[in-house]
């Protein structure tokens, strides 16, 4: 069960060649797992025109992230992603765009019970294979699920026959009269919040959905409820961690973007033309980015990235007293042959520390126009590429602390929000 | 009622000279009302060291924001902070470096309502004066309240007795047994979320809180509850919009964040150097922004902006073919003399139009390192200066769509990201 769970490290799907087999159980669990993603809604609440699964992060939709974070599992089979049938196009583009490879895309029906039922009924795939052991039921709208809760889940579903993420109340609940006056407020230890995902046992939830009624399927909301009503199962409940929550309004997409953005940006790889100036600039980078909580990983030779190239999300380049433009070249080649930058953007900061005194101003822009044109062509490949120039006076021999505080802090922050327009640019430190 | 109700558009507190009278009634509210804020949480489930009313956004407290949205309204009179012992310092400093004059800071107590409850004390001032009519209790961390709403609820809570904010439940609630089972759950459209603010009489709370037991004291969480129970006041439930979410995990700081930005970034004032082509320039920016949803002011006029420098957050000064640095400098001045960005930063863009085709790349780094100094000096104002070098070939003398949107799109991102460590830097567009 050690798996790495950080969607965010994970270069492909990590899955893609192992999900096939029943039982391999190269994660302990030892039955087989399925999973539902309603993805029907609308989007009213976000206030947005574009129905907040389809909005796009940093040039993915919100539904190909949730889809990520259960395909990286080896220990997941199938994905059943349930949407309104004018967005099946859509979602089909979506799931060929990112390479998804355990995704199955159906029609919903008219309310959320009616479409995880027809996505339930989609696991079964007759007579000829089996269905799930164990289904789980998530939103397409809650993208940070990690692996260490969906396996409680699975394994409580497995044992109790359902289970159900949830959270404490943030706020009381009240009841209102029909003239809108506060009846009664609950005693908010009592309750809690039910969230997703949900676990059940194939059987549980098929029959729960092939009993109930019309009107819960028109208007229940809980099926949990539909599990314990129609078939006695009383669902196991566990505390999920507040990552859970859904994206519901237009702030939660900020939020979502930038959780995205400090996973992406927790550490770095750097290299140096190989000098003992640019070395020695590495490793004060790297005490300084330590304070930001930014890891650097410092190597020696100018190409000596090859290697991490399936890892890192960020590149820092460093080079002395000359230009170094072909280095970083190589550098975006070899991330945009290795496909690197499908899921996440990759960033690549060109850092020209310059330590002629005296030199003159225009020299800074030096470099400028041929860097926007590597830049504007690594764009196109999801590859964010930033120059730096660091300016040093004699006097700075010795690299002061201020002037390296100030070329990490805009490495930084060129890392942290990975913003495409700024691509290209040449900035001074 | 119709004083503007935008926090972002005052410059200054708005009724720092017109809050000492009652029963002014500018707005139409002919009964007097006051505000406590209850501000002691320690912030843990942020998962932050600095409990987040304090946390800072673009150089400023969150509390400040919220002080801010009832201290603009002329009809609001007191608001009493009530914070620990040990933030009562750091609050009253906040209170003095942002100018806030209706606020009084008072300690709290062991839980929440014994700070409220200290907090409507600390409104009666004794036999010589009036306590107000009505006391809208609100939190700390809900920055977004609006005019409209508080009015609402200050209306209703002077002909009800009590009033407050709802809002539809976004999770299903259930009830769970001792052992972490389902037991049921609740009808979703029977129930509501409690929020803030909420609005009482001053006899209501006061009595309500004189009345009410240690037990109540310690474990209650509704205020409205305890109003019910001891004094027998049905508050009338009013629901508000989303925006009145309470800022209580590490990823509303980002949606936080990012509504105060989107507020900010809404419009613009343009000067030119009164050359025609600038003006056209102008123009064509004004198309293209409205696009992004910005809107421009082009005043035709060099200095044409400082009538503009009390309403506006953003400035875009347009040369052609010259440097332009000190009339942007007179801008920055003038901001600083105004103390316009005390409670925003303030941002102001330098577009540099080149038109000098076959221009040495080497050109584009003039005016950098004094357009460093400048913006140096003026960040420690909370002024944003940067500037873009908009460099145009002879044969896009017409100003070409795409080079006309690459100026606007990098205009706008650095208006809205407000990035403080990319001051001083010169773009290329």
């Amino acid at each position: 069960m050690n798996l790495s769970s950080d969607p965010d490290r994970s270069g492909q799907p990590e899955c893609s060649s192992r999900h096939g087999g029943r039982h391999k159980a190269t994660s302990g669990v030892h039955f087989t797992v399925s999973v539902v993603l309603p993805a029907g809604g609308t989007g009213e609440r976000t206030g947005l025109v574009t129905p907040k699964q389809f909005y796009m992060f940093l040039n993915r939709p919100l539904i190909s992230y949730t889809i990520q974070a259960f395909e990286r599992l080896s220990w997941i089979q199938h994905i059943v992603v349930v949407v309104a049938e004018e967005s099946i196009a859509l979602t089909r583009d979506i799931v060929q765009r990112f390479q998804h490879t355990k995704v199955r895309v159906v029609s919903g029906g008219a309310t959320r019970h009616r479409s995880i039922f027809n996505g339930v009924q989609a696991l079964d795939p007759g007579e000829s294979a089996a269905t799930p052991d164990v289904v789980i039921i998530h939103d397409a709208v809650r993208p940070f699920v990690e692996e260490d809760f969906l396996l409680e889940i699975a394994m409580a579903a497995k044992e109790n026959g359902a289970s159900g993420a949830i959270r404490p109340l943030v706020s009381t609940v009240i009841a209102t009269t029909s003239e809108g006056y506060l009846d009664h407020s609950l005693e908010r230890g009592k309750y809690r919040a039910s969230e997703m995902p949900q676990g059940f046992l194939y059987g549980v939830i098929h029959q729960a959905y092939q009993k109930c009624s019309e009107f819960d399927f028109d208007f229940g909301t809980e099926c949990l409820h539909l599990a314990l009503q129609h078939t006695g199962t009383r669902a196991k409940l566990i505390e999920g961690p507040p990552t859970l929550w859904k994206v519901t309004y237009k702030r939660d997409l900020a939020a979502a973007e930038s959780i995205i953005k400090e996973t992406l940006c927790r550490s770095a790889c750097v290299t140096s033309d190989g000098s003992k100036r640019a070395r020695e600039l590495g490793r004060c980078l790297q005490k300084v980015m330590a304070s930001l909580d930014m890891e650097l990983d410092v190597l020696p030779e100018p190409i000596g990235d090859a290697s991490r190239l399936s890892k890192e999300w960020n590149f820092i380049k460093l080079f002395v007293n000359g230009s170094g433009l072909s280095e970083v070249e190589e550098t975006v080649k070899a991330l945009e042959a290795a496909n690197r930058a499908l899921l996440h953007p990759v960033v690549v900061v060109w850092v020209r520390l310059d330590t002629s005194d005296g030199m003159s101003v225009s020299e800074t822009g030096a470099g400028h126009l041929p860097l926007m044109e590597l830049a504007s062509a690594a764009k196109l490949q999801n590859i964010l590429l930033y120059g730096i120039h660091f300016l040093l006076s004699e006097e700075d021999a010795g690299f002061s602390e201020g002037s390296v505080k100030r070329l990490a802090e805009l490495t930084y922050t060129l890392i942290h929000d990975r913003n495409a327009l700024l691509a290209g640019q040449m900035l001074c430190a």
